[in-house]
């Protein structure tokens, strides 16, 4: 037996849990509660019990588990004709409870299962299934599709003055994107003309809109804001931002700012005045001061990635955190309240926040910010900017959860892009490379097992972003780019979509891919990719199970990875392959009913013993079996 | 490519890194030091440059690697023919540094190298490498040969009256090990027996004892004391530890104690004070108060594992911190000072200690013993009793290593067991299964590239102790409990020998195994086992490299498992086998100038192409390479 068992070509899937509501009674529970927790089994499997691993105040104790109907289904529907489910009920004792599954299988031994798969040998527990007493956020988080738009390039709805640090540009220049005037290059998109093109994202099936920064700033992206206090009038000022969010209330839009806690720029007022000796001046870790142990001959001050031009924030001062985020009049509530009314917030390099040197304050930074949301505007979003394996920060006690760079960008770019496109991704030393579908689903699956289910929902997963390439430069092939629109729309977590990818835009890195929307030259766009988005969108938008619907890998070969999402209602499998491949047969027991081809235009063939899988490709294919 | 590279039987083995001294050149580097940090590579790997990825406040920074000479190659000493070692400086930001290495493999695109391997895919950071800058403990933790001892069972210098709450036995009765006189079984062992005793410790090559506890308590194994004030009279006192201590050290050994911080006995004064309401009311969890999250209808305070005679301590008192590990007259400080003068504490279910429901100071509950231990006896030593997954709390700011049940004991069982022994471990409802190399290894890999180095180093790692069977009957073969020793004696972490194991003894559960020691039947001792425990012992004690040496796996089959042990100075190659199997051919470049047939008795073949080792079976081979 291998030491790591799992889903290859389609055959019949192993025994199979995850934290999704057909398998967990209750997904936030309070300390005391009992919740049912449910194990799948094929009687094939050859499995004589099963038991829950749970930890406890950090010891492990055993629960057996009893065969009979699902945690998740409360209309006591069974099991599929050839398989068990098994059920414990698990007292909740601690905020996160991490359990994993004992499978007995006689003389063979025991094997486990947690969220990477199951294994024939011990396991740490990392990949153990985790249940928490978090509140999870709102629950239009999982079922979000989040349009990103960088203001500067969407549209411009009238001409301004232009400013003194701006290099003008028209809206065809080409985008500069090395050199110095890569900040400084000026388009005057703005707020009102996001209001003319919200038809657009509701045309397009989106759900929320996400903005990067507003606040004024001296250069094209506003990250390096001058203040907090206002919308920048480049952008239409604060009255524009009402605007905006009305309007798109009004079209059940969400608005999600983006906001900069660990840095400001080196020209916001609380800068200046802290370089000037002001009160200001904890705010920031200065040479020589309290927290500033950097190594000498540097500037002056700690700033991000060591760019001046960006101080970094010292979260130790309780006087920042209060303006920066306290509940009272500080920068984050004030935006979420009337008339601005935003949604949330995106928080920008999340994973950098309150950390320096020996100073870690990730969670509890996370926590005063949900805090504050939570007092603000209930039901408000928080999620993270976390290009690297937010694991450890990401367990729903504070943010609702990540941009998943590591979960899903990087595994699909790899898997999908051209061999030769030279690109690299995010501050990498080295091209993409391109990888199989095992190692694929291997590291998909090993970020999703790293955080609980309801925050795996609520992770952004997005396809490229204003910090990378187009996804149509990564993969080369509008082909291979419907692929990449198919996984995002039906893995497990909010898509997000970089405005214009939706129009096959191009851009060799994250500036390159700043590129202004072409409005006026509808003939440019790349109308196959769009009715791609909408068609995979809507079929996100009708189907639950593609949203919070449990996830199964059935297939894993070099150039196909398939799934099944399922909920107690429905059943759809989901076949990315990236090339012709040798196609699989999955057990028949699968489907039940008529199946329904969805997407892919691609029929199964499907009898009583077996789903056979055409081995067409490059495509996706998304099919109903029950 | 497959997604997970690695060794197998035999061949080239891979790039390599891991924390040793041979490619760290700091091991406790203080914040701002820049440490080189060395890679070995085989020139036929296909490798054309390399990179550090190093993680400085949450977020990746890439440092291209050189070609020189290593970083723990103080002398200049060049690499071994057929390989380059490629060297970064990392500057020591955070506490923790995790890192790890990026080998550019030309048009086949990168791949990850970190502590479990090398992978073709994105990895998440749990296998990173770690450099920490803090203090690992005393140097002699790497170095010791510990042996375990339970006082009832080991030796009895004289007879004494019957404490009321026992059932006496007479030396040579069976082990009463289910049932209600389980703990009251009395033998009377005491410290001044071990005193007499010490010249077997030496012999055997031991450097330090470990004592389970020995304040006064109303059952043999005294995990329930009912006072921290003094030495239990039953086992002489106050002043026989103080002979005992002086003994010991006067032959070189260190004594180690074993101090309860998750619990007390529920007739312990505290708790009886406690439940007359005195002020060592706030030293527990009552119903009804707070922090007594439990559900209702157990009893009416929490205790471990809901066993009522051990009350759990609720370490949210200040107090209870301060009497039990405060830099004061607490009990860890008290018995490291004159006359008593251990040498360190092993923490009993380290992992639970300070844990209950919302509250967890596991971390700064180490944290404050480690600080009293360096305080008050600066190089103790600090064990944690931890029998699960240890990664998250052994990270060496507080614990200085753990018991190694996860890493060591439990893939070494299943790779040794009888199939039939029907015995369990540690509370699990299974039996023992029995696992292939191939698993064995990747358990191993896991949780020794979980932790930093030196704290690896400093784990002890066993073949049984007080709360398992015996390792004679895990294995049911004296040839394979020789197989264990000698992977016990060459692994990174330090050999703990529970009391009777170098005798053969047997035992079919913890309390089974708590076995008086058969001092007046030597003709009961297996002799071959004492011998090669010895062998082995002085094995490891002339071999730097068996110590501290860096670790790096070359045999993965079902029935062999093997690795090198190296430092600058020695390469030390060590093959494991349960059974006959096929053998395997490692490149001629490993060994320079004669090899040393160490242990075993079968010698390799050697040419300047290959080293061919043997597919002999059962048994364990050590050759000095290099």
């Amino acid at each position: 037996m291998s030491p790591q068992l799992g889903a290859t070509a389609g055959g019949e899937p192993g025994p199979h849990h995850d934290g999704s509501s057909l398998y967990v009674g209750e997904q936030t529970p309070t300390a005391g509660d009992r919740v049912p927790i449910s194990v799948r089994v094929p009687r094939s499997a050859g499995v004589d019990s099963v038991w829950l691993r749970v930890v406890e105040d950090a010891e492990p104790r055993y629960l057996p588990a009893t065969r009979g109907a699902p945690a998740g289904r409360a209309d006591g529907g069974g099991p599929d004709a050839g398989e068990d489910w098994y059920t414990a009920d698990v007292t909740v004792h601690n905020p996160v409870t991490h359990y994993r599954v004992l499978l007995d299988r006689g003389p063979a031994g025991y094997t486990w299962l947690n969220g990477s798969g199951e294994h024939a040998r011990e396991v740490a527990d990392r990949h153990d299934f985790r249940l928490t007493t978090y509140d999870p956020g709102p629950d239009w988080g999982p079922d979000s599709v989040v349009y990103q738009i960088f203001p500067d390039r969407f549209a411009k709805s009238r001409d301004r003055d232009r400013p003194d640090w701006a290099v003008p540009a028209g809206w065809d220049d080409p985008v500069v994107h090395v050199g110095p005037d890569t900040p400084l290059q000026y388009y005057g998109g703005d707020l009102d003309g996001i209001v003319e093109h919200l038809d657009h994202l509701t045309d397009l099936g989106a759900t929320a809109v996400y903005l990067t920064p507003i606040y004024p700033a001296r250069s094209n992206h506003r990250y390096n804001a001058t203040s907090f206090d206002g919308v920048d009038p480049l952008l239409g000022g604060d009255e524009a931002l009402a605007r905006l969010t009305a309007a798109a209330h009004a079209r059940g839009l969400h608005v999600i700012g983006d906001f900069t806690t660990n840095h400001s720029g080196d020209d916001h007022a609380w800068f200046t005045a802290a370089r000037a000796g002001g009160p200001e001046r904890g705010f920031y870790y200065f040479d020589g001061e309290p927290g500033a142990s950097r190594p000498p001959g540097r500037d002056e001050y700690v700033s991000w990635m060591n760019h001046p031009s960006l101080p970094k924030f010292n979260l130790e001062s309780a006087q920042l955190r209060d303006r920066l985020f306290g509940p009272g009049d500080s920068v984050v509530a004030r935006w979420l309240r009337p008339p601005y009314d935003l949604d949330g917030w995106r928080i920008d390099v999340a994973n950098m926040t309150g950390r320096y040197g020996p100073f870690d304050h990730g969670h509890d930074v996370a926590r005063e910010l949900r805090a504050t949301l939570d007092a603000v505007r209930p039901g408000s979003a928080l999620l993270a900017e976390h290009c690297h394996d937010y694991s450890a920060d990401q367990i729903g006690d504070g943010g609702q959860g990540a941009m998943n760079y590591a979960g899903f960008t990087r595994p699909v770019w790899s898997f999908l892009t051209a061999t030769d496109n030279g690109l690299g991704f995010l501050g990498m030393p080295q091209r993409i490379p391109r990888r199989g579908g095992p190692g694929t689903v291997a590291t998909m699956r090993d970020f999703l097992a790293s955080t609980p289910w309801k925050v795996a929902l609520r992770h952004w997963n997005l396809l490229a972003s204003h910090d990378t390439p187009r996804f149509r430069t990564v993969t080369g092939d509008p082909a291979l780019v419907r692929v990449g629109i198919g996984l995002q729309m039906t893995y497990p977590g909010a898509p997000m979509i970089f405005a214009g990818e939706e129009l096959g835009l191009e851009g060799v890195d994250g500036e390159h891919a700043r590129t202004p929307m072409p409005w006026h030259r509808p003939e440019s766009w790349d109308r196959e990719t769009l009715t791609a988005f909408r068609e995979l969108i809507a079929l996100r938008r009708a189907h639950p199970a593609l949203r919070t619907g449990g996830l199964r890998w059935v297939v894993e070969t070099e150039d196909a990875i398939g799934f099944l999402r399922e909920t107690a209602d429905e059943r759809l499998l989901v076949v990315a392959a990236r090339a012709p491949w040798s196609g699989a047969t999955l057990p028949g027991r699968l489907a039940a009913g008529p199946v329904q081809t969805c997407h892919g235009g691609v029929d199964l063939t499907v009898s009583e013993r077996a789903v056979v899988v055409p081995g067409a490709g490059p495509g996706i294919g998304v099919w109903r079996l029950a």
